[in-house]
Parts: structure tokens; sequence; C-alpha cells
């Protein structure tokens, strides 16, 4: 095929590069590691050290979200497949998100303060500059993390526990979503592995490969016993029909599933995280760009995505403003670009 | 000496790494290249590859300010130390320094206008949203490089040149500046090393240790020319006697220089430049993190600093939040932090 947002070095143990260029020279590069896997836990491709533990942070909401369908939380409260999608989403905090997250909130008879993931700028520049110009604050509603938190509230109400702690590791939600990423994943999570999320919640370290063959199994089901196999079609389906509620305007999740037209979902991760997945191919995807940088991570998300036969040449011409993005300076011209290293 | 941000590994051919961690476990990691020189150029200590041929960007701004006081341009226009220190200084944005600009360049009967930097909005979060609040837009005063540019107009008035187009590497002003900065350095730079930075100006690549060399001449003025060492000297004064006009509130060159009581002076520049040096000592220091992260570049000039003993107890102990940052959540709570990786 031709590799043209490429061409990535053959896998290996070395990981490949992303550049950030100006003039002619290269000014920065980024590490990243990636592991391609199948739904059998095979890895197909590698590159770097793909069974490097890592945190996934918001890349596997989408495991996160299991429970809200299994434990029939979610058809309970008449969750559209736009909520369904904010469940899993890190989005902009834009009016269509704030306004989705509230009233999903306000059927259940709540609030947002009822919500722990906290208050923070949205986002999207341009919104967060309209909240200032009304003289008005962030709420819960504009953290990135809002629509997780109102699905993780969702099931408590459902199953009649406790609103207040379901941020806590011992709480009965933390504890079912747990044992889904541990399930869909096939890896047993240690102790010293638990750490925070920016949203409160918890973030549970697992390797790269495996949190790759955890996605190869989400989207075909394989492995997976036939209810949780049925809740991972249902939220891949809703995030696939609703890309601008799983991040929103200008961002690279809802770009990049608009443009793949169905054929794989995307979800980004703080710290340089990506993971994808592919029911037509049977694979998962899962990147680390190993010094945090969300810049690579959506330049290496494309090279991979193409590397699969992913993006056809309108799709990547639809993305590559983002995945080789010219940089501008504060008077728009023309000063560099970012793009994948030359093989080497 | 006690490495209490350290320890730094012991100088050689690998970089040192500043470390992104997270509950028990290393999330993120930066390599750093670094060059410790004195003013016979002479490498005092290096990490990684200190010969690396790297854009300083806004780090060797002190450099381009040097035709300002040289051409009488600077006397002409009787300009004060702080603003002085803004013709060396990526700033916030905040009302002293856009006041600042703003009437310096009143006195000269120019407005803003003049300025070929192009707006952005400032970098000083809460100034930002206070302009919003203000349904006003940011103008080129906001620009962190407004002060950098408002020195060039300075020169190119009191020169009798034409104001327009003096960010054009042709223009009379420009060639003065790299001509102090190859002088400075000890570098010729050859055509294709030259790139546009984020302001419109010409940046001029250059070896990282030859970058760290410039600075130690800067700050004792050995090998220059009287009236340049007599110039660099009358900057690094300002620099230190007004270190809130070259960054500003919570910014970390404002704060190290603070912290540092007037023994080194330190600037910033993108993609994960830091430069400092110490008349003191004699000695240049330049680092560049090798993705272009600044989160890693103050922990890493936090530690190069210490390692050479210019900084005490108390001043450690002021810098501790932004040389090793505590991160927390988006609700205040202790997730991780960032220091200096455990020597290897």
């Amino acid at each position: 095929m031709a590799d043209r947002f490429g061409p990535l070095p053959s896998p290996g143990a070395r990981p490949f590069i992303v550049e950030v260029r100006r003039g002619a020279q290269v000014e920065s590069r980024h590490a990243v590691t990636a592991a391609i896997v199948d739904a059998d836990g095979r890895l197909v491709a590698g590159w770097g050290d793909p069974a490097m533990t890592i945190f996934p942070r918001s890349s596997n909401k989408a495991f996160q979200a299991l429970p809200l369908i299994e434990t029939g939380a979610a058809d309970a409260a008449g969750l559209s497949q736009a909520e369904l999608a904010m469940a899993c989403a890190s989005h902009g905090g834009e009016l269509r998100h704030t306004e989705t997250v509230g009233a999903w909130l306000g059927r259940l008879g709540l609030d947002p303060g009822v919500l722990e993931c906290g208050a923070h700028w949205p986002y999207h520049e341009e919104t967060a500059r309209d909240l200032a110009r009304a003289q008005a604050q962030p709420s819960t509603l504009h953290n990135n993390c809002s629509g997780k938190h109102a699905g993780m509230v969702t099931v408590a109400r459902h199953m009649g526990e406790d609103l207040r702690g379901y941020v806590d590791p011992a709480h009965p939600v933390q504890r079912r979503v747990t044992a889904a990423l541990e399930d869909v994943c096939g890896v047993s999570i240690p102790a010293d592995a638990q750490a925070t999320d920016g949203c409160s919640m918890p973030t549970l370290a697992l390797p790269l490969d495996k949190l790759a063959y955890g996605f190869a199994r989400f989207v075909t089901g394989q492995g997976l016993a036939p209810e949780r196999a049925k809740a991972a079609r249902r939220l891949a389906a809703a995030v696939l029909a609703e890309p601008f509620f799983v991040a929103g305007s200008g961002r690279f999740c809802t770009a990049v599933m608009q443009a793949g037209g169905g054929r794989f979902i995307a979800k980004t991760g703080a710290e340089g995280v990506y993971t994808a997945a592919s029911a037509e191919l049977g694979l998962g995807i899962a990147l680390k760009v190993m010094d945090g940088t969300a810049r690579a991570a959506q330049t290496a998300l494309g090279g991979l995505l193409e590397h699969l036969g992913l993006l056809d040449a309108a799709s990547q011409a639809q993305l590559r403003p983002l995945v080789e993005p010219v940089l501008t300076n504060w008077r728009g011209l023309r000063v560099g670009d970012i793009g994948l290293a030359p093989a080497y």
C-alpha cells in the first residue's frame, strides 16, 4: 500500500519517531512505542517495547463504560447514542457536550454537583473564551470526563448504591470497572499499578500490548462472554454513530473516526496514548509517545492506521492537517511541519 | 554539594532524564542534552550530544538585544531597566507587560500596529480570561515577544531605517542581530540553518555548546569587543534588576532569577530550550529537551544550576514547586510528580 503518511520503519525493537521540523532542520523528536494485536493475543506488529507498562488514562473509557450497559442502567435511563458516546468521551466542553450531559443528569433528577470529576475550563478554546465573556465559571459539566462520570453516577443510582464516593477504588462502581478492564485485557492488575487520573477516578497501569489485545476483543467480541461482547458492540456502535460527542470540533478522535467511515474506533489518552480497533481486521492498536506529548500521538496513529490500510486516499487527504500539520506562526506564516521520520 | 534536586548522572554521552511519575510508576520520560561551557569555549560538563545543532528560539533574546544598546538607540529612547528587560523577554502578556511596551512605543510616537510579531492570547491564563471578560481581543502587545519587537523598531527608527519589514532577514536590523549572535557564539551560520520563529523573526540554528559558550562570554565579557561587553553587561543587569518583565507571574524565568539573587541569568526558548549564565563562575549553560517539552526544561535547568552550586537550600525550597512540581488533578488531589530520574 502507499505509505502516504509514512513510511513507518519495519516493526522491531526500536520505537518509531515523529519529527517536528522547522525550516530545513529537525527541531524536536518523539519516540513512539506501539503494539498491533489480534483477538488471539498475537502481536501482529510492534515497535519499541510493546510489553511496557503504561497508564491507559482516557484511552480505555469504552472499557470503563461496559458496566453502564451490562447492569441495565443505560436502558433504564433511556440513554441515547450521543449519551453513550459521551460516556466514552474526552470532550472539548462545547455547548452541545455540556448540554447533553446536563440534560442526561436532569432526567435522573440530579445536578452537576453530583459529578466528582472537578471543574476545568473547556479544552475548546473559543468555548472557554465565550464562558469568560459571559462572566461565567466552568462547572463539572465542562470537565472533559463529565460524560464518563455521568455514566458512573447512572450505574450507582440504578444499582441503589451510594452516589457519593463513586470514584473511590473500593466503591462497587469502580470494582465493576476494574473487573471489566481486567477481563477484556486478560490481565490481573497489581495494587502498585493503580494511580489516580486527572478526573479523580483510578487509572490502572497495564502492558501496552494487553491494552491493544483488549481493543481487538472489544470490537470483535471474540473470547468475551456473550453479554459483554454485546455491550461492547453497542458502545462501539454509539461511538461510531456520534463521533462529535467523543471529542469535538477540531479534535483528532472525532476527525479520524469521521474520516474512517466506521472502519475503526479511536480514542486518545493523556500523556501521549492512543488506542484504536478495527472489527473488520480483527485488530487492536495501542501506542504511547514515550515523552507523553499529544501532538505526536495523533501523527503516530495516522501512520499506524495507514500502515493497516484503514485510510484510503480521500481519508488521508482529509486528515493531513491533523496527522502531518503544517506549523504556522502568530502571523499565519508557514514555519515548519510535523510528520513521521524517514525510516531508519 | 548536596544534589537536592538531583542527583544528575555524571556527564557523558547519554542524555539525562526527567521523569513524570504517577502513583508508583514512571508515566513519561524526557531526554535532555546539555552543555556547560566556559568563556574559553571549554566544555566543562556535557550530557548527550552537546554539539548537536538546535534552534535557540527565544533563549537568545539577550543576544538579539545587543544592537539596541550598541547603536545608541536605547539611550536615545531613554529606555528604563524594565524596558530593556522586556527587550529580552518572553512575557505572559500581563497588564504591567502590555502597558510597559505600549508606553514605550507611545514615547516614540508609534502604535502597536507597527510590531510585526502578530497577536496571540496572553500566556498568563487569568489575564487572557480578563481580556475575554472585557469583550476585548489580544493585540500585538500581548504577543510574548512584543518587547523584543519594540526593541527592533526602536533600533530601526534610531538608524533612520524603514520600520516596515524589520523582521526580514535582509533588513539592516536583522543583519546586525545575526552579526552579534555569530560574534558572541563564535559561529558562522549557514543559510540552511535559518528558519522563522513564532514571532516571524529569523531563528538561527547553532550547536548547543556554542550557545552555552556565547552565554559564558555574554556575562563575563571575555573575548568580546569592549563596547559589546559593556552592552552585554548592561542587558544582564537589566534582566536581573527586573525579572518580572522577562516572563511574569508563576513563570520559571522570573522565579529562578528571583531565587538566584543575581548569581545567574536564565531564559527559556520554545521547544524545550533553556539557557543560563553565571558571571561569578564564568560559565554558560544551554540545554535542549529532545522532544521539545517545556515542563522538562525547567526541571533540567534546576538540576544543572544546583549541580553548579548556584542554588542554596533556601533557593531550592523556593523553586521546588516549579522544578519538582507535584501533579494534582482537577480536584486538587496529588496524583504524581515531576523530577530528575535517579542516576543510571
